[in-house]
């Protein structure tokens, strides 16, 4: 037997209009009864693996030790491999498809120990159809790993260096110029660059930001209510990164920054 | 005292923008706290009865051993009649509005076992006004079964075979051509057909897809990543039946498909 | 060692899109696994303090004993005050910024006993930036608070007369018309208003009800189904206030009826 888990981090593009959620958590309260779920979002965009990537990298460090379940799986049905992978000599395994949705965060983690392919149907529910692997394949595996059973049981062992690599985009210099991407919008319209300070450090407190033909100075700040009304700037964000951000209003309905937008921070002139 | 429970499984069209589902869940936390509430989904369209029905008969052979709550009850505060029903030999017991929400779901489950009008104030909360029965009425019912009362508590005994029937479309053959109906779209687009593969095997592994005046063929495949780019096919879904599906693309909104839209399939000429 | 908890109810802002309240709860589970996280909505309208207000104090009278978990925090990252309140001595406490939102829910339950702005770091995360109080700061003082931190610990006591008030608007009259506003739009359309039935007792049963320029007459009634197609009535609603409602469908909608518009009542002539 193996270490029994008591938690399961749950994300998905499943979003909450359907029962997909539901199903899966009453496929995992049968086989394992004492884990908890917790949600980490179903509203990812469907069939976003960068942006559910992203998300789970964002979310790794708070996560209970204990199993995660990342389901953003458009190849479902297809020879793309279900995997699971060890982490953290074993506090936690990412269980999901092998198509880069659990890359970053297994490197978060500290990278990956075993890593088995998922193929052994003892483990999984039988179905009619092969479009659910969440219900199907996934959960049970999730609530069996809880419930002891070894990673060796569930499949033939993988090359962790073989696994889908995930795809986070790295900010480039250009002649002093820093060239950026928006990694992601959230809820509040903050738009979050592939900036940390450091790398920014040299151009100032007040930083020249030019979207698209557009160009405004932004102060870097700490707080949103820092800035004054109609007034953008530079958030130290939650995880470390810079987010373009204004108070009590979407600064991305303002400027028009989606996710995967370029930015380009320079000095103020 | 009877059985005693450690799960609810919950389905309502309260939404997740109002706190009705917290509340829902606050009164079962205060009368049984030992147990765990399971949500199935709380975003059915509002007042749809029918598709109530068929979202909870697409969860209930997975819903874990316990009780279902299901609240649709556009007839809330009048005397349609509130319920208990038990399938399975006590293994679950469902617990909503009389108005056929349940219907689907205690056929599948085997059908109903003994059934309760929920007349008892006793096992309800007082309450100002008569337009919240799921949280003054069916959570303190589902509540005090998982505190093991019994069936017979709870109001006078119904005759199972007088409870309203659910309303499931039945797919009929029109001189060879099958003419189905969307049972349901979902999240990814994906339009269920009230058609399982086995009564159109006579077709052929190509069908002629009627949709209004638009007539195409479609393959029969297993997985959606089969189909190319812009093609539509008829997928297994994972309950058995066939749905008109695309490849990471919503086959709904291209063919102006929803809930009850005809569609008639016949052999490809 | 205070008082253990076994139930946070939790209320936000936050939205479901991004994974706030999965990180939130994560902290949580990692901190106090013996916790059951009970969300009451996470739907919130952005920055909106009053409407927060008003969420909780409609469930407040429902929740389980325990932590209350109320962030919308506007003001996150200045020196806005972030507080823990004891109520109903000691049964239940009360997490979240000071800025109204816990303000009516505190007077529902009776009142304010101790309260301390939280100000200890020793029961905080780090973090690398000021923006998520949630995850840095209210979730890790809960999750102690469950494991029997005293509220003494988190910081130092404040004046609980000093909080900062809920601004709840009162109807008034004028020449015996009530003058009131719709607090509340709900999922199906219905419009709270601050008007309880025996303050318009004396108008009858039914009411002369002016919306803007618009004039209707609309009986009392108990239930929506009361209602015929198209009419629109006064519907004593769960919290004991009377709703403008109409019977499957958003009278909301029809009337254009927000938060916040004026409603007045009076005779019928």
């Amino acid at each position: 037997m193996g270490q029994r888990y008591e938690t399961i981090s749950f994300l998905s593009d499943y979003g909450t209009t359907d029962e997909f959620v539901g199903v899966v958590k009453s496929v995992i309260r049968d086989l394992a009864p004492h884990v908890t779920v917790i949600d980490l979002t179903h509203d990812l965009p469907a069939f976003d693996v960068r942006a559910g990537s992203l998300a789970l990298a964002r979310c790794i460090q708070y996560v209970a030790p204990g199993v995660v379940l990342a389901v953003i799986d458009p190849g479902v049905g297809t020879s793309r491999r279900a995997i699971a992978v060890e982490v953290a000599e074993g506090a936690g395994v990412l269980v999901g498809p092998d198509n880069g949705v659990l890359a970053s965060a297994v490197a978060m983690a500290g990278g990956a120990g075993r890593a088995v392919e998922l193929t052994n149907a003892d483990f999984h529910l039988e179905a009619p159809g092969a479009t659910f692997a969440g219900r199907d394949l996934f959960a049970p595996v999730a609530a069996y790993l809880c419930c002891g059973t070894d990673l060796t049981e569930l499949g033939p062992a993988v090359d962790p260096a073989l696994l889908t690599p995930g795809l986070v985009p790295v900010a480039r210099d250009e002649d002093g110029v820093v060239v950026a991407e928006v990694l992601w919008v959230d809820r509040f319209g903050n738009a979050q660059l592939n900036v940390d300070p450091a790398s920014i450090e040299h151009l100032g407190d007040v930083v020249s930001v030019s979207i698209g033909g557009d160009r405004r100075s932004m102060p870097l700040v700490g707080a949103f209510a820092e800035l004054g009304p109609g007034q953008f700037g530079l958030v130290l964000d939650s995880y470390g990164l810079l987010a373009i951000a204004a108070d009590r209003q979407s600064a991305a309905d303002e400027l028009a920054l989606g996710t995967g937008s370029e930015v380009r921070l320079a000095a103020a002139t």
